[in-house]
């Protein structure tokens, strides 16, 4: 049950699998295979052809994998005890039975019960192909001229860069403080300056509470209303469970299904796969639902192992993730320093940037590198890469290297390619191994940008170490200039029972200047993420 | 001594954790951290400014590092009971006392002693500034029309593009059977091809025995004589070990110089770092030589820290390394097919073809991923990819992988990036895994193209089951055409009592084709790489 990435991979494996075997496939929508992750760049003309969304037919499937797909018919209910399940298509109803039952229901969009919002005509969401379909329609026959994207998650984001490249203005309204809740706020902040620099008005901590004149008119938590010719909504999605649960099958955390490592639910023969279920999580081994066309597909092919009878077990996921976002993109996998500090973990974080290859080569761009990790073990909790150029490889490298049970201690030992166009000797993620073995060896001490107000109040010295042409180009508040080859010399202005914290502009200069000055006696952390971070979060270009 | 990548890596690192040391680099050359893999770029024009390649000066160095560089400067020789060294500048030779010292040396272009070589007056090396240089002021007076390389390795491929970028005609001279000895011969074909499509001339297993007309003219092995305007000779490097070996300190293979895991060679206080020691080999336990800039920057670093008593090991090196060659990529980390196979160990190898990102999305090129592990216990030996793009991410994700220990069953469960500007949901790195596992569970059997001869003598049936359409655009001598989707009705054609060899176009229809008619008890396999594969070895476009 359910023709896309979970469903279609368990039932083309299990045809590879066994030659004999009866196979049905049925999916409620009229498509199965679509390239459900294409969808947004269909909206923009990026992907043109609409036939390049629907990677299989039922034709094909037959034709290539004997498999009998039911399109447009839905399972309405499971009969577990007669192992039978009872469909409707076109408004008829027929029984089948099974051997096995395979539910990959997927997840569908969440859609928030607020005033008004039954009456708004001009409301979307975007999962399956008819979904573009009606937005598509709603383009052709209406001309909108501005949209409300709400919810600023990785398909509203998306959404939102292709409604602009489509002639629109587009506000994006997020509930949570930032854009991409998913990743940390300061990571978030420089998708946020790429959407302002694009001309995406973005308000977070804001949410709609109510729709007026069919949706024409969205009322904010703060009062405010706003015009909109066109509302997208994309505020996370919840599993499709209703069959499950009335077939009795248990749920877990917010209604997903529950599975055992062979994907078998509680009740005999009914497995399931895919966005619906709780996976465990590998880094902290708690439930998780995490709902990524990749997991999807391995668990696919993974229970058509298990029903064939081969050794195959759900290890769980990680969760990497990525969305471009016009000239930027961020890429994340692991758990976010929030979700650790939510957790109680011992954590310690750094960030850093460097250049996706070798400087001197053209077209270099900076990449910014977050990692979270335990500082005794040296175990990496996650990481998190915004840039226009090789986030994407970077994330890989470390999301390999978790799966890996790799430390931070492994990270400089990673060799990877290096020639001029492609990354460095150092790379950024070998870098990041030495920031993090510094922390943790306690060669070099930071702070990060939340703590500095605390850390100013409590009489610290300030230092930015950059040139005094840097420095009069803008500093943060508070901050004084010695820059890095004076710091040897003027060592003495600086006082020896006080903190010192040091900014320079990537944290590479403060670096070494806190080693000096360490080694001459004084208490001193770098800021972390130095004066590049800082402008980042405050929107400063 | 060196001041280049490990040299320079281990002077500015002990610096930051001893700011009191006296930190001396001596470098013969007159430049110190010059970006070595740019120097092709910049014989283009690519890297249009020559500043750019001086990435430090010694006056940059002293400001911040408190370093005392010295720049042509020779060590000339080791007194390792006095601890002293004795250097050579401006013909003038100062003694110098040292507590410990650090060897970085290099390595040199090897120049083979052919008859006429030395009156040859177009003949270039390319391994630092002054080389550039030489070739910049021959192109510029001598304005060459036409050039031969000598050499197929990474820097003779890379000179080779950026002649032609120049205007330059190009003949590439290898004396081993294909270009970039350094990976395998049918990987190696997808840049064969790439030169030839680019114009430039490409001849193997064929060596230059002498040069005549002060080097105007090369005579081959093969009788034959080539007319050159400019000679680029890159037939590889050898350690810099002449004031080692002078001092007493013992070399292994190849002339590499010996030192333990905490970089110390046999002689008290005098270690070694980068391309001119000797290292383990992390996959096969075995010495090796491997000149790369990451692990050399690396090993800086680390003998910094043990010279500063800090607890560290060189692990060894695994080995990867990257050229772009005009529009295509080749990369490769650990062992090669032909290593793996010289060292007599049980081994097998899966080639898979994929594109670098969704291929509905716009602009999707296509990687070919060769994977070489052990059939029984799944560990990865090593891997190589070519294509357009993202070659380099896949071999950093299974660089990682091998690092990491991962084996072929982990790579299916690498969760990594997937959006379609960015990957596939099942990405490359996870269908090589899909391809390994099913050979090492025995879903899947195949061939290499090596072997095809002995199995059609054998009397082996071939099968292409590709569509009519394209089979008769091309397929390999001796293969009969069943399409796919026709397999199962047209399965009373083949024989069960023969060995049924079968081939697609990237083998992963053959692959289902396989899979049907083993259930069905025939003796079937696939020809790995299939016909793309053969397409490049052949050259066929």
């Amino acid at each position: 049950m359910g023709g896309v990435a979970g469903g279609m991979s368990a039932a083309t494996r299990l045809r590879r699998l066994d030659e004999e075997m009866d196979i049905v496939i049925i999916e409620k929508g009229p498509y199965v295979s679509f390239a459900n992750c294409g969808l947004p760049y269909y909206v923009s003309g990026e992907i043109s052809n609409r036939e390049d969304l629907l990677v299989q037919t039922p034709e094909k499937l037959k034709a290539r994998f004997n498999l009998d797909v039911k399109v447009e018919t839905e399972v309405i209910s499971v009969d577990a005890d007669k192992k039978e399940v009872t469909l409707l298509h076109n408004g008829q109803e027929e029984v089948m039975s099974y051997d096995k039952l395979v539910l990959s229901p997927g997840a569908k969009p969440f859609i928030p019960p607020l005033d008004g919002i039954n009456d708004a005509t001009n409301l979307f969401t975007l999962r399956n192909v008819p979904d573009v379909d009606q937005v598509m329609n709603y383009l052709d026959n209406h001309k909108p001229k501005n949209a409300v994207v709400i919810g600023a998650g990785f398909i509203g984001l998306e959404m939102a860069e292709n409604l602009v490249h489509r002639g629109l203005e587009v506000t994006i309204i997020e509930m949570a403080p930032h854009v991409l809740p998913t990743v940390d706020a300061e990571m978030a902040s420089f998708i946020t300056n790429e959407l302002r620099d694009k001309g995406v008005k973005v308000l977070t901590s804001q949410g709609v509470v109510a729709m007026e004149n069919n949706g024409q008119t969205l009322v904010l938590n703060t009062g405010e209303k706003i015009g909109t010719d066109l509302i997208l909504m994309s505020v996370g999605v919840r599993p499709e469970n209703g069959l499950a649960e009335s077939a009795g099958i248990e749920l877990g955390m917010r209604g997903g299904i529950l599975v055992n490592d062979s994907y078998e639910t509680n009740v005999k023969d009914i497995y399931a796969v895919g966005d619906a279920i709780i996976v465990k999580n590998q880094i902290n081994d708690e439930d998780a639902m995490i709902a990524l066309a990749s997991p999807a597909n391995r668990q696919g092919r993974q229970v058509a192992d298990v029903i064939a009878g081969m050794p195959r077990k759900n290890r769980g996921s990680i969760g990497t993730a990525i969305v471009r976002v016009f000239e930027q993109t961020i890429a994340s996998t692991g758990l976010t320093e929030k979700q650790v500090k939510d957790l109680g973990y011992k954590y310690h974080v750094v960030h850093v940037d460097g250049k996706n290859h070798a400087g001197y080569y053209p077209g270099a761009s900076m990449i910014f590198l977050k990692l979270i990790f335990n500082p005794t073990t040296g175990k990496i909790y996650g990481a998190q890469a915004v840039g226009k150029d090789g986030a994407d490889k970077r994330i890989d490298v470390l999301a390999t290297a978790i799966k890996g049970g790799l430390t931070v201690e492994d990270l400089p030992e990673l060799e990877l390619t290096y020639a001029p166009p492609f990354g460095s000797a150092k790379d950024i993620v070998n870098m990041v191994g030495y920031a993090a073995l510094n922390i943790i060896e306690h060669l070099a001490e930071n702070i990060q940008l939340t703590e500095l107000e605390q850390v100013k109040a409590s009489g610290a010295m300030l230092v930015d170490v950059r040139t005094p042409e840097e420095f009069a180009q803008g500093t943060i508040d508070g901050f004084i200039n010695i820059p890095l080859n004076d710091i040897r010399q003027r060592a003495n202005e600086l006082p020896k029972d006080k903190e010192i914290i040091l900014i320079c502009q990537s944290g590479q200069r403060s670096y070494i200047a806190q080693r000096m000055l360490a080694q001459m006696g004084y208490d001193v952390k770098n800021l972390d993420g130095s004066y590049l971070l800082y402008k980042a979060i405050n929107g400063i270009s």
